[in-house]
C-alpha cells in the first residue's frame, strides 16, 4: 500500500513500544505522542522521546497536561501509595490505585486532535485487556466506543474519511507481546514499565507493573534486559 | 432531590453560561471547568473565571493544554485568520476554519476525568448543533457517542453508576438560549463570544461568533449588553 501517516501513543513502556514496532512493521508513517500528565514516573517520557526515532518514527510530540490537579490516583497523587505486594501475589481486586481518571480517553482524543491535524485516519494504542483487567478504559468495547465516537466527531470523517482506533496488543498476555516485539526488535532495555523508576529510568522491580513485565519476559523464555534499581 | 455535583464546560462564553445557570436550577452542586488550549481570545478564559462563582459554581479549575502544538484552527493557528464576512452575510458552507481539532472531545475527555475525581455522574457541556451546524463535535449524534463512550470508561460505569452528558441547548436557536439565560439571571455582559477580542474582553463585533450573538439578541427582543471595541 501506499505509506499512510498514523499517530502511534508512546507511553515509553514495552507496551506502546511493540504498538509503534507493529505499526511501522504495516508500513504506516508513524507519528507519536507522550502525555506528561504528571506522573512520578517521568523518566518513562525520556524513555518515548529516545524511542520514537529509534522505532523508526518520523516524528514525536509531548503534551503537557497537569492531571495531579485532579488527583485521584497514585500515580499522580502523592498522598497515594504506589502498591507493591511481594513478587506473584495480587494486590487486591477491582480497579488499582494506579488507575488514572479518564487517561486513556483523554490521550486517545488527543491522539484524534494530532490525526486530524496531519490527516491521518489511523491511530494505534497499547490498550491491554489481559495484564489490564481492572481498568475500564483497556477494555476492546471501550475501545471500540472510542471508535464510533472518532467517526463522528472529525471533520475527516465527516467527510466520508474511515477512522479507525487500533489496539493491536489488546488480546494478548504479557509474553506474548514481549515475543512479538522481540521478533521486531524492539531493544526493551530502552523501555520503562516501572510505575517508580528512577530518574535514570531503573526499575523497583516490586511493583505491579515491575511484575507483570518480568514474568512476562520468564514466560516468553526471553532474558529480562530490564535495569533495576537493586540487582538482584 | 438530594443536591447532586455536576461537571460543567464553561468557556465563558454565552452558550456555557446559561448552560451553567440551567445547570444550577436544576439543584446540581457545580463545579466548573475552563480549558487554556492555546486560544486568541484569551479574555474569554478572564471571563469564565468572574462568571463561575458569580453564577453559583462552588468551584473553577482551569485545565493548561497547548493545542497550538497541533495547529489546523483559526483560533489556535496564527498563520490563519478569523472569518470576517460583513455581518448576515454566511463565511462559507462546510466545516469552518474556527473548528478545533477534536476540541469537544478533548473537553468532555477532561470533564469526564474530573468528574471521576469528585464522585460526580453528570458532565454539562454547552454543544450547540443550530448555529454550529458545521462543527462535527457539536451534534446530538455526537454527544450520545460520547456518553455511551463514558460509560465503559469510567471506574464509576464500572461500579453500577450510570454518567450523564448534559447538553441542554443542543437544539435551541441563540435567541432561545439567550431568552432562558435571561429568566435565569445570567449577565451577558460579563459573557465573552468574540473570536478576537481584546483584553479587556470587548468584542470586533465582526467575526462569525459577533454576528450570530448581536442577532441573537435581536432575535429575541432583549438589548444586547455586548461591550465592542468599536461603538456602533
Amino acid at each position: 500500500m501506499t505509506p499512510r501517516p498514523a499517530v502511534v501513543l508512546l507511553s515509553g513502556g514495552l507496551d506502546s513500544a511493540t504498538v509503534l514496532a507493529m505499526a511501522r512493521q504495516q508500513g504506516y508513517i508513524c507519528h507519536t505522542l507522550s502525555l506528561d500528565y504528571g506522573q512520578r514516573h517521568r523518566s518513562e517520557l525520556d524513555a518515548a522521546a529516545a524511542l520514537s526515532p529509534l522505532l523508526g518514527a518520523v516524528r514525536h510530540n509531548v503534551v503537557r497536561l497537569d492531571l495531579t490537579l485532579f488527583g485521584g490516583s497514585a500515580l499522580t497523587d502523592a498522598s497515594i501509595s504506589v502498591p507493591t505486594a511481594g513478587p506473584g501475589e495480587p494486590t487486591g481486586a477491582g480497579i488499582p490505585v494506579t488507575y488514572v481518571p479518564a487517561r486513556n480517553t483523554i490521550m486517545l482524543a488527543l491522539a484524534l486532535a494530532k490525526a486530524e491535524t496531519i490527516g491521518a485516519c489511523d491511530v494505534f494504542f497499547g490498550a491491554n485487556a489481559v495484564d489490564y483487567s481492572g481498568y475500564p478504559d483497556c477494555r476492546p468495547a471501550y475501545v471500540a466506543a472510542f471508535e464510533a465516537l472518532a467517526n463522528l466527531a472529525t471533520k475527516a470523517a465527516v467527510e466520508g474519511a474511515r477512522m479507525n482506533i487500533h489496539a493491536p496488543i489488546i488480546d494478548l498476555s504479557k509474553a506474548q507481546i514481549i515475543a512479538r516485539g522481540h521478533a521486531l526488535g524492539v531493544d526493551y532495555s530502552r523501555t520503562v514499565s516501572c510505575y517508580q523508576a528512577d530518574a535514570a529510568g531503573r526499575a523497583c522491580g516490586v511493583c505491579d507493573s515491575c511484575r507483570l513485565r518480568s514474568a512476562g519476559f520468564a514466560a516468553a523464555g526471553i532474558k529480562d534486559p530490564t535495569r533495576y534499581q537493586h540487582s538482584a
